[in-house]
């Protein structure tokens, strides 16, 4: 790759003196490179994680990493400006800058909802807008180290013919953008007959091999790990530990973005899980190496018809029990066995986590209200605020309390939600915020008549 | 407006050194503040400009401005980390601190479109993605400053009761979500039976009062203006000097995001030509005060059903002769009579400028060939694709020279468009590069080989 003249200075060499390598996230030995085609514990057959080597990166002090972070945070110097790679050495150390593939990812919004929080009796509620990134959900975060790492083990020897994944939503969008741009081959399995043109058109116009087959889910998902298993693919799913190192990157950001302090509570919506791991693996390095001394409370926010955490911790269990998950608006959540409820776990123990639940009519209401108040959720942010104002009904937050809800994906994927719940076409959904065009005959009286009524009813 | 801890750190005055204020284009004597509902030259009916105070601003020499719009990007303290408000003594000096809505204008990823502009036998292709924005396109800078100022206005005493729009797109979708985050009522009007719930849900979901009239839009238009002249609404239309203020800055940042240099061209889609004139203005500044020493050349795209411009400019004339523009799928820049005509004839001056079209067939190609490199384009941004090769194919724009086109909304809003073109729905549009989804049973073999013949066919 050769680099335009305004990404070429400063260092170009990756940073070597630090390390990244899968292990096991239950404990079992071993210890694997990131280029590795390895998706489980070889021994337990369980979760990897990714280990950093932290006494190296404890060459630096913590003022020194957040100079160094400040310093390269949204600038010039590629590929520092991306909120992923200018912290490289926290994420993938070992990745050279031309196998990197970077759309600048993060540096996101940390909106502060100013009249939403209000109106819930709060002083400060913020929300990470991680939507709003180049395919329009945080799954970038993560699908930029995947990508990078691959290219590089690519390079390096590994004889893939693809990167693939089973998908119908926002990782697909990611992968097929991602290798768009790295101009390697993507394939997309999914279930025939389940998934309209309208869902999977970020793939299809990225080029991906889109593939309909004649089967389920799980079918789907059967094929994919043979062509993975054979080394046909790489596999980018979700239990991916690859990812999480890109995601984690959102904790350091909030951090960052208040000045490297710590709020109070962060609320999630989560269906697979990986995301509240990616969390607190990102404030756990900070405290690990210094840079922050505590951790904000976690809340994992799920929808009603997909809640098999939210019954696992009500019940005082340390492991979800499968479920079929119902339909939910919040379609990206709608996961019935999470892959990543063993991290998901370690999340909420150490950040005095709780998890709630929203419905269906209640994340409705949320987004409705949020929307009024210069927001565009989508269903799932919707679902963490809509557990967020349970949380502060119950006393649980307070007042004072500085909160952050993560957004996980840009409202304008969601269209025809809105259309609908503004249609009132939302079965079994009452839409007291709707607000319909008003048709009226074109004379100035009129309008003038429904302006005046629309302040009044404003108060 | 009570702030947050995290945004009270500073400076909290507004930069009282500096000014700006109305002034007619066309040289009429006078000069109007901000905050006054004005919306032509009171002498000649003309459009009017803002003026700022140069000598003011000569106070800081070239590099204290860089450095401090550099110390300010992307930064907490508030307002500064938005693009537009991190250059405020440049846009509108004036407004105070409590009256800005700002919600992170700017710091748009400035895309290195790498293997599209190999395509193109480009070495230095980049696009300004604009559209990556609170609400999904360009319209957020220019509406941020717009609302800040008409907050400030009715708390000196102006005595509107909304702002109003006559707008089916972006234009409503910004000024709703920025009436919604600062509690001012925002009305907006648009002819009956025209417009779909999906193209108004934005300004639906924020709270707006949509009116829909028995009109056609020019008959929308008239009462709209009725309003503002009766002082009833401050109208947000888009000969508003103030947008351009706050557009301008996309200039500026693009600079910046160069390290203070100046690409050899820029590439933008304009329908009302606004746009165009915004990037002079802001050029035009930073070279007035020094910052820069040339301009870039400008090419101005059109479609090829609205291209007043384009014809005016082949015939030599400096007056467009309005027309009725045709349907296109670059919808927001459907437009036969544009108001900013007079402003973009001076950009095309000063900037050596060009103007080039683009048919419907050329900007779909365009759209489906930039988004297999891993964008995602919307059709005014296509627009400016298929220019830029004509550019390019007549040896105009040259192979190493660094070109940067300005992608103005973001390609979620046009799912419609993707669907339809990789569906070969476009009628009279042939989709050479529909990439639909293939069917398949759900066996290993099947879909081995279908990755097989993927892979030999991308060579």
């Amino acid at each position: 790759m050769d680099l335009p003249p305004a990404r070429r200075r400063g260092q170009r060499s990756r940073p070597v003196n630090y390390s990244a390598a899968f292990q096991c996230l239950a404990g079992c030995e071993g210890r694997y490179p990131l280029t590795q085609a390895i998706y489980r514990c070889p021994t337990c057959g369980g979760l990897l994680d990714v280990a950093h080597d932290l006494r190296a990166l404890a060459d630096r002090s913590p003022a020194a990493w957040m100079k160094l972070f400040d310093d390269r945070y949204k600038r010039t110097l590629w590929p520092y400006g991306s909120g992923v790679w200018g912290k490289r050495e926290w994420v993938a150390p070992e990745v050279a800058d031309d196998a990197i593939v970077s759309m600048d990812e993060g540096g996101t919004n940390l909106f502060w909802a100013e009249r939403y929080g209000r109106s819930l009796g709060l002083d400060e509620l913020w929300v990470k807008l991680c939507g709003n990134s180049h395919t329009g959900s945080f799954k970038d975060l993560g699908m930029t180290v995947l990508v990078s790492v691959v290219r590089q083990a690519i390079r390096e020897g590994l004889p893939v013919q693809a990167i693939a994944c089973a998908s119908t939503g926002d990782t697909s969008a990611s992968l097929a953008a991602y290798g768009a741009a790295a101009g390697l081959p993507v394939v997309v399995l999914l279930p025939r007959g389940k998934v309209s043109t309208a869902q999977l058109v970020q793939p299809i116009a990225s080029g991906a091999l889109v593939l309909s087959l004649d089967t389920d889910f799980d079918g789907c998902m059967s094929i994919v790990q043979r062509l993975a298993a054979e080394g046909v693919v790489y596999l980018a799913n979700s239990m991916n530990a690859l990812r999480i190192e890109g995601q984690k990157t959102v904790a350091m950001e909030i951090a960052q973005q208040f000045d490297w302090t710590v709020p109070d509570w962060i609320v999630l919506p989560s269906g697979n899980l990986g995301n509240a791991y990616a969390l607190y693996a990102g404030f756990r390095m900070m405290k690990e190496l210094g840079l922050i001394t505590r951790y904000p409370r976690l809340c994992v926010a799920q929808a009603e018809s997909a809640n098999p955490l939210y019954l696992a911790w009500q019940a005082g269990k340390r492991e979800v029990t499968a479920q079929k998950a119902q339909e939910t608006l919040a379609s990206a959540i709608q996961i019935g066995n999470p892959v990543s409820a063993p991290r998901a776990f370690r999340a909420l123990e150490a950040m005095d986590g709780v998890v709630e639940q929203a419905s269906e009519q209640e994340l409705c209401d949320a987004a409705a209200r949020a929307d009024k108040t210069g927001m565009y959720t989508c269903p799932h942010t919707a679902v963490a605020l809509a557990a967020l104002e349970k949380l502060v009904k119950r006393g649980l937050i307070k007042k004072r309390e500085r909160v952050v809800v993560v957004s996980t994906a840009s409202g304008l994927k969601f269209t025809e939600f809105k259309v609908r719940y503004h249609d009132r076409a939302i079965a079994g959904v009452s839409a007291e915020h709707a607000n319909p065009p008003v048709s009226l005959p074109a004379d100035y009286g009129s309008v003038l008549g429904a302006l005046e009524a629309h302040i009044k009813a404003r108060g």
